[in-house]
């Protein structure tokens, strides 16, 4: 590399994100040295982006390193936590420098934009990996867990669904470019690329929602696995699934619920709550001027069954219910 | 893969290192959730393991494990910390199993060592990538830095240095096996598969040690970094610096001094403190059984020199004395 990991560090991962009183000590020694506060409990998530896999040659540089935050804030998001402290260990095959300026930049916007601080990192060469470790603060110890829901409790996701999959069909190239405008389409690019976690809407679930997990691989695998930590089943009403009705001949391109039931990276919160909280959660949604909706409810019995127009649609002989890989 | 990400964690990343009563959850959500304790700040730490640069096809893959988390927790220790809880995010070419039990092994030793808990990770496919992050505990918020050191304070190191670039010259079969027996090479092999990070000496030296630091890259670089925080410079005694004799035919082959004054990967710490705590830390040195050798002073003059035999050695032209890539 012609720039030391020093150089590296100074010129590109220094005073990224807001400064917080809760770092007595940021990048620059063995360890960054962080303030939790009194009677806090942290949440920690560890990602990874790895080239060739989550990202390619046509991702833009900073939506990579925009990306990379915005998955573990997700995480943080769906505990109910507030992001805090990322640690980013970078592996570089060299120290491109438009690159890392264009990365550093995406890091700084991911940052400032959920209020995260950069405290430490580690920078190695090989080939292109990018390792987020973020930690969360957990004020009132109120955590929200895959694990809480119950028989009866309504089922809900915030935001829309299938569009960082439309977003991944026009990245790849695999939907015709006359088939749509070009607002939507750096719309839905922009969902693909730049996700937004949801982290006041995490926080304001607090004491409300029973259950709660992101949508990283897709709804159906992600309630997928809040129904196995919860033990019980779910029916989803697919009418009430919340999609843009402007993208409806696109869905119907990639096959007419795929997108929405199965798609990944998303990033939206999928929760359950009792009944008894509906309109506090209408309430939430209008004070955060989030979208959420109520698209089934939790039972008794193991597995996802999807209705539509009253009836339980077929799945087809090979269908797993319970995670992206089999059944989406 | 064969298997899927859900069977690796069940199989090879489940209950590692001993229970603590500080995780009220461990892996399993989409966060761990971790009580550091009233008025308790916490360290963390982020370091890569790349293939072909830290470790290679003939290293055995339970050091790789290993030496992944003792590399953290080594920078842990030289904060004045308690290791506590790894995160782990690793990239697999694929779920080879002989792989990965032997590298849930050489994990589960780490963290039995230093009484570290896995607590949450992530598994993505593509080149070989091991991410550790771990947090430690700064009970009475005594932070060592490596800002500290005051012109007058003598400079210690623990252990003994360059065995790890001994050990890495036998790796590389660089030294010819008649050179030494077969017990010698094991353990130089040791102290570059299975280094010890040095805990227990990095809390004994809470409020006595004026700075710290780990040595990973070789005690020039790395008491160069203590001295640049520091804005002071050094005199360091060369037939001070902790090396067993029986090696000493061994340190010749490759450069009289070179493995003590630049070898990486020892992971000891490196200290200074004010004289009225030689004492003290003689005590320490007997209380814990850990050889702690005063090798030089703090000085006002910026940069390192080395004294021989009452004379301050010459340095070639191209040296400097505050990196490992310049200087060694």
């Amino acid at each position: 590399m012609s720039l030391s990991e020093f150089d590296i560090i100074k010129n590109y991962f220094s005073n990224i994100g807001p400064e917080r009183d809760d770092v007595p000590l940021g990048v620059g020694d063995d360890c960054a040295i962080l303030a939790p506060g009194k009677d806090v409990n942290i949440v920690v998530t560890v990602d990874n982006l790895v080239k060739g896999v989550h990202f390619d040659d046509l991702t833009p540089v900073d939506s990579i390193a925009y990306k990379a935050v915005m998955v573990s804030v997700s995480d943080i998001a769906a505990m109910g936590a507030d992001p805090a402290w990322l640690n980013l260990a970078l592996t570089l095959p060299d120290a491109d420098q438009h690159w890392l300026q264009q990365f550093s930049q995406g890091l700084r916007e991911a940052c400032d934009v959920t209020g995260v601080r950069l405290v430490g990192g580690n920078i190695s060469r090989g080939p292109l990996n990018i390792s987020t470790h973020l930690t969360g603060l957990l004020q009132n110890q109120k955590a929200l867990y895959r694990s809480g829901a119950s028989v009866g409790d309504n089922i809900y996701v915030s935001g829309y669904l299938g569009e960082a999959a439309l977003g991944l069909m026009i990245h790849q190239q695999k939907i015709a470019k006359n088939n749509f405008d070009l607002k939507d389409r750096q719309y839905l690019l922009s969902r693909l690329y730049k996700p937004t976690a949801r982290i006041s809407t995490g926080l304001a679930l607090q004491s409300i929602a029973s259950a709660c997990i992101d949508i990283s691989d897709g709804l159906m695998s992600d309630l997928g696995h809040l129904l196995t930590s919860s033990k019980c089943g779910a029916i989803v009403e697919l009418t009430q699934l919340p999609v843009h009705a402007c993208f409806e001949s696109l869905f119907e391109q990639v096959g007419q619920w795929k997108s929405p039931l199965c798609g990944g990276e998303d990033y939206e919160l999928c929760f359950t709550a009792a009944n008894v909280y509906a309109e506090k959660i209408q309430q939430i949604s209008q004070n955060l001027d989030v979208k959420l909706t109520h698209i089934g409810r939790i039972e008794n019995e193991v597995g996802i069954k999807i209705m539509y127009k009253g009836e339980i649609m077929p799945l087809t002989s090979d269908s797993s219910l319970t995670g992206y890989t089999h059944f989406c």
